[in-house]
């Protein structure tokens, strides 16, 4: 496994990620984060010149990151620099003395290459093709807008929550004139750009955007899960903000969800998004968690592609989560061949009325069925779940991650609960969950010897029953196995077409 | 990794087991399992004769189990037939068959054989050192006692809860009169042994134990965990016993915990076990999940040892699924390390009141601290505590494993809250894992560079002042992240001594 640790310098908290990877594949995870307070910018004022107390802070946490790197054994270092950084009149006084330090060379990143970099995280992380992106910071906000997956304007606007914040809002009462005038300002400075919205979807990144999507879900009956993939509406974005709003500036970072030191911020945040969704026209926003430090470490990873982009995201997700737990390849790239087989030939006898997303659902749910066996054989299909919601899968929304998480549970035993979804569930999940989940445990069971006996299967409508008609891996294969666990797994499979299901041996 | 399948033909439900290992070290896992409801001993009777339905059930299963393991590619399968097919008049008749049909041939456990192998189970998932152990079955019970962690005597009896149902409990009502005979019956035969308890503590495996065991569970405020290592008291059996009693038969599987297909043989399995207990006069019986299938895979894994025991039950444990996420073992063994040595020292400057107990419990947890990093870096913390309870650590009681598991859990940040514990807290549980946690996360903080820079600690007392005296391994080393990071670590450890903790740098 190789490691590269990116430092990001940005205008309030300093970042030290590391992240492993397995060259010449695209497996990959973050193995460690140290994050400092650095407040930079701190004092900076008009005059845009880095303090000394902050400076001595940076110098100091740059010289504790490259000890880190160093005794860590990370050679792969990768220090750059945002809008706080990039502004300030005597930067260079800063990077001198962090590369005497520590012989680090910071990478300032100019504006497009930091849009840029948002962008590459956008687009390895969400299903985002043609549309458009925010990375809202502290110091500025990058937008950019993508066009079959390339990226087809990038800028950076001077619109970031402290900046807003200290210029707008710097009471402890937020009023109404004042908000009135942040909001104008926004809008103005987005209006400007001439390209931003009225079409297609918005993707949002950053810490404010992270802590905005928390609190709008903590008012929702949701899973326990983190926000990338969440929608955040523009609607409960305004109901947010009326709540920040009504509290003074020392109470906000207290709403659930908001983390406490970004309290002071948070509102002018909102305003601004909520401006850049009324500017653009966007009814919602899509939040992911990837942002710069993954989009730097995404250009190394997929370095030997014309551009730095997974071909598929939510192709990736699960492969990528299904190799950290490595099992029995053959054996779950074979359930999900027989359980979509099963899919496709029921759709087409009007068995259940079903598409594409749920195939890739129950793809995504074969392909990971098994990881929990890595906690514990008992109970695995728990385990599997448990997994499953907690690592995430990039480029899935919460409702399609909970729904691949509960087909994996229920791949084995029990009858599928669809109330885990709250306020994520669709009138028709329970059928949708029962088709699904029987279809993966008939699959499973014919695929029980795990050595793929069974080499297809053909669904067939047979007056008032649904025949699985198996076909065994050549002559001298041994079915029997197979045959006598999938016949003792079909009921469920059985109660969502509503029929019965017979298993027949291979001729 | 080797793998033995062990196919258990017992007298209701027949298993196979596949247990994966590594040959020359300890590491093992359960890696598949197949249950079966053969009722094999079904209408056997008097004249212990085989019936041919069974036989074919039997016959059939023998086939499918033996197709799986080809299928599977698995050579070691170890096939053992217990009570009932040891009884029967004609059980060379399924033998042939079995051994015509599949080539298995099937290993007819002699009492003392069978007992010796619950002795084996007991004796490698428990700390039983001196005294008792029961295996509760279908048809026989099998008695052991242990001597210094030797078997110093075993028996088999005619109390298996099948066999004492049938004979005393027939009805769906037990009429007192019933259970007063059953009970009469098995003193008798327990008191003949002549030497089953009066010292020593108590041990009990198999099915219907374990499903006591989880109905006791359910009436209390527990975690939900599995039953290794609970412990289940005389009163809270007589209690139970009280509840079933006063059902019908067909209603004694709806009781929570008591699994519906045991139902029937429940009532008669807890009036043999409070004989047991009441001969023994034992007040409490410890739980194993182990038994005669691990048994026999220990008697393989083990075989290069004169007896086939692991040396340290808990160690093993811990080591078995600390081995199973592989982290950075280095720098796990030196967390604990340098945790112990702050406990210890501590401890001689009556700072705590802790003693063996605890350092047990506290090395396990840094031995495990980062065990949720397989799953994902952010939150591993509480992906740690998720594996240590669901994985489990045989050796450990519930209490111990929650401990392990909060102390994991706060090894970052938090603050610690014992309310998990439920009714196996005690009153001082706050203060003990204020202290544990605030040990194990100022040493994860001293090697937080995991570079081992940090050599050894010393803890004094100055004053009113905890100083912690670091020592650099080597002159080269550089210890800024370690001090730099522990610094802002000591709060917890402050807290829990009542007292200012100062790190100090190393001269």
């Amino acid at each position: 496994m190789d490691r590269i640790a990116v430092i990001d310098m940005g205008s309030n908290s300093w970042r030290l990620v590391v992240f492993g990877y397995e060259l010449g594949t695209s497996w990959w995870s973050l193995t460690d984060e140290i994050r400092e307070a650095v407040r930079v910018a701190a004092g900076m004022g008009e005059e845009r010149t880095l303090k000394p107390e902050p400076l001595d802070r940076a110098i100091h946490t740059a010289a504790v990151f490259a000890s880190f790197c160093e005794a860590s054994g990370i050679e792969a270092v990768e220090p750059v620099a945002t809008s706080a950084i990039r502004e300030a009149e005597n930067r260079d006084e800063l990077l001198d003395a962090i590369r005497d330090r520590t012989g680090l060379e910071v990478r300032v990143l100019g504006k497009e290459e930091e849009a840029r970099l948002g962008y590459i995280a956008i687009a390895n992380s969400t299903t985002l093709d043609d549309g458009f992106g925010i990375d809202l910071g502290g110091g500025s906000v990058e937008v950019v807008r993508l066009e079959g997956r390339e990226l087809a304007e990038a800028d950076s606007l001077p619109l970031g929550s402290v900046r807003v914040s200290e210029k707008y809002l710097p009471d402890e009462k937020a009023s109404g004139k004042a908000q009135k005038a942040l909001r104008a300002h926004a809008t103005e400075v987005l209006e400007e750009l001439g390209w931003w919205g009225d079409e297609g979807r918005l993707v949002g990144i950053g810490g404010t955007i992270r802590n905005l999507a928390a609190a709008a879900g903590k008012r929702m009956d949701l899973p326990d899960l983190d926000v990338q993939g969440f929608r955040l509406t523009r609607d409960a974005l305004g109901d947010l903000i009326e709540e920040l709003a009504s509290k003074p500036a020392s109470k906000r970072g207290g709403v659930p969800g908001i983390k406490p030191d970004r309290g002071d911020v948070i509102l002018g945040g909102a305003l601004v998004l909520d401006a850049a969704m009324e500017v653009g026209g966007f009814d919602e926003l899509e939040v992911s968690e990837a942002g710069l430090r993954e989009g730097i470490f995404f250009e190394r990873l997929l370095d030997d592609k014309p551009e730095p982009l997974f071909d598929d995201v939510r192709t990736e997700s699960v492969r990528n989560l299904a190799h950290r737990f490595r099992g029995d390849e053959e054996h779950v790239e074979h359930v999900a061949k027989l359980s979509l087989a099963m899919f496709d030939m029921a759709g087409e006898a009007d068995l259940h009325p079903y598409g594409r997303e749920e195939r890739e659902l129950l793809w995504a749910a074969c392909m990971l069925h098994d990881i929990g066996t890595a906690i514990d054989y008992d109970d695995h299909h728990h385990h599997s779940h448990y997994l499953i919601l907690n690592a995430g899968l990039p480029g899935f929304t919460p409702r399609e991650l909970v729904l691949v998480g509960l087909i994996a549970r229920y791949h084995r035993k029990g009858d599928p609960d669809a109330s885990e979804l709250g306020d994520l569930a669709r009138g028709d999940d329970e059928e949708r969950l029962a088709l699904l989940c029987g279809l993966i445990r008939l699959a499973e069971q014919l695929e029980r010897s795990r050595d793929q006996a069974i080499a297809s299967v053909e669904v067939t409508l047979e007056g008032d029953e649904v025949a699985i008609e198996t076909s065994a891996n050549g002559t001298g294969a041994d079915t029997s196995v197979a045959i006598w666990s999938a016949r003792r797994s079909a009921d469920l499979l059985a109660e969502a077409v509503r029929r019965p299901v017979e298993v027949r041996e291979p001729d």
